[in-house]
């Protein structure tokens, strides 16, 4: 058992940055200093581009967060943030052989974040959002993806979605099998109207599972087009979802078939779950502490339980996913990640664990290296 | 024979992430990305300091520039910069064991500049800033150096100032030891009054160098107070140097006894070295090409010339300096590079090469990688 705290200390952080060249000789010293590198500057300066062939440009991914939403515990600012930033940069090449470098932003306004990011990006290939708070995440990441001509990617939004879509297409798969009927028309409720749940109402609602209605809630409850408090994201989704009537969690919970919380700890209770329809799905993703327990929620009825939580079975950790997307973005050169990719991904996800599928083990695990290599091809040969 | 374009595509560049930590088991994750890794977070939230304890903030340099004044290219941009900057950070590696990271900012606003770099320094211990033209450079190196806790320092200014000044004490040395008897009322004329000129000027005088008359030239002229078509950063040399009359470089060079040249190719003619006193100090340091080639200069009567160039004698290169510089103020933990520590650090750099002080060899090697502890151990026992 080692320490958090020793292994942070030790080496003062989780990262560092080692050079691919030699530098013994003062040949080495003017090939990658000066003046032989001035070659190479020239090259860029002539054609830009060149700077994803010769430069860390075309390889490096950025680790980028204001701070404002980290992990379970909100808006704790730049530096509070750093250690997870390091700490997505370790797995990036862990599991998937790419070079990261965190950013934390001493900064909260959206305008702002919007231009150092622009300015910065220059020296990196890929960026990936992470932990900045809705909505400001929609318009940063929206802006971004339109301005640079590099794959932006708001992990906590898409990342989720992806895993949570794969989940769902293993538990349904299970919940067909045991009740030997193919599900159709599921309806769903999910509780958080942030980023993730944002992200993971969209991608439900693009891909093919069989659910026929979507309830999305806010903590002053369904996101609805006859509300007058949303701001225009919510909107958007109150529009997509179709939803045009207020109503309570409760009542929204009454015959659901699927519940997908990214919202607070200890929300759903076991008398909400006893009011869905027979054998439901609850994904219960509220970190550190779920919406419900998992074993409550069996002893309420539920017949798969998923949660964020790596002490629990059904691990629901965007970590499954973004080795692999990023990866694959950047071997296929590809600039955005469509919703066409996201949908492929959490198929090939879904399709990977299929041997593996049961109950409780509705995902690969987080620790098989293999899965970022077979995410990148799945998205490499989907754009071939 | 390596081919620097193959350097620079074999990795993508010359730098990549390493993590410091394994990733095997679910413990691992816990402890690097999360849950546990929140433990972290909460203290450095309680106590923001403890960012330098325990993430890269406390131990990796940034190397940031605009592009606006790289190595005798002048304003090629961002992206043309980053090959510069990413070979500084190797060396940073190499010769000191530090970790950088280049950051090539595509935006050239004093005041963006300023925001951006303060908004990203949370993840940085150190700052070094590079090829940014001046006036601007002393603008922005001042303004985060007052507002920001840790160590700025524009290399272009200090370190060439620091190495240019430890090549001066040797050439003095030996002009002392061959003429037998101790210089003094050395006249020096410096010509380029950009960042380099500046940073040696001020550096100069505040030595102990047997000088009484400094003379800083730019493209018009002497900086001197008469002139009206002076910044404020001009007029500020003028009056540090007292000078008070406009004269042309060619007046100001009679009778003169130093040279030191951070300014134009080929502007220096051996009639006007002819005109110095007899057996001048010439430093031609303008890059790629020095302001007279050596041979030209020592035809003329030069007893030793020094340049930029690696092919030469005598190469006054900021290489030699920074490593050891950043290594010994973060060890240290001196948050301002003072001009006490140039001086000190410009001394200990001619002591080291004493033993093998030539007309020849003002400098030890830039592969001297002894040279980055010994400045290291110099400045940490500066302040103690």
């Amino acid at each position: 058992m080692t320490d958090t705290f020793e292994i942070h200390k030790k080496n003062t952080g989780k990262l560092e940055i080692v050079p691919t060249v030699q530098v013994n000789t003062k040949e080495d010293l003017s090939n990658i200093y000066t003046p032989n590198v001035g070659k190479i500057c020239m090259v860029i300066k002539d054609n830009p581009d060149a700077v994803r062939e010769y430069t860390i440009a075309g390889k490096m991914v950025a680790v980028i967060s204001d701070g404002s939403a980290v992990l379970g515990f909100g808006n704790i600012g730049a530096k509070a943030a750093l250690p997870v930033m390091e700490g997505k940069c370790v797995i990036f090449k862990e599991f998937a052989g790419l070079n990261a470098f965190p950013i934390c932003l001493d900064t909260q306004d959206t305008e702002e974040i919007i231009k150092i990011v622009k300015a910065i990006s220059v020296n990196f290939a890929a960026i990936n959002l992470e932990d900045i708070s809705a909505p400001r995440c929609f318009e940063i990441e929206k802006r971004l993806s339109d301005e640079l001509p590099i794959p932006i990617i708001h992990d906590d939004q898409h990342g989720t979605a992806i895993v949570t879509l794969a989940a769902l297409m293993g538990a349904i798969k299970i919940k067909n099998k045991k009740l030997k009927v193919k599900s159709k028309n599921l309806k769903v409720v999910i509780t958080g109207a942030g980023a993730a749940g944002n992200a993971i109402t969209r991608l439900i609602k693009a891909s093919e599972l069989p659910v026929s209605d979507i309830k999305l809630f806010d903590s002053k409850g369904l996101v609805s087009t006859d509300r007058t408090d949303l701001d225009k994201y919510k909107m958007e989704m109150a529009q997509l979802t179709g939803q045009t009537k207020t109503m309570s969690i409760q009542e929204g919970l009454v015959g659901a078939d699927i519940f997908v919380g990214v919202s607070a700890p200890n929300s759903l209770t076991e008398d909400m779950i006893r009011s869905m329809n027979k054998d439901p799905i609850v994904f219960a993703m509220a970190n550190p502490t779920p919406e419900i327990m998992p074993d409550l929620a069996k002893v309420a009825g539920a017949m798969i339980v998923a949660t964020g939580r790596s002490d629990f079975d059904n691990q629901i950790n965007n970590a499954l996913a973004y080795p692999g997307v990023f990866k694959g973005l950047l071997a296929a050169k590809i600039t955005k990640a469509t919703i066409e990719i996201k949908l492929a991904t959490a198929k090939a996800i879904y399709e990977y664990n299929l041997p593996n599928l049961t109950a409780n083990n509705l995902l690969p695990s987080i620790l098989d290296k293999n899965v970022p290599e077979m995410i990148a091809a799945t998205i490499v040969t989907s754009v071939k």
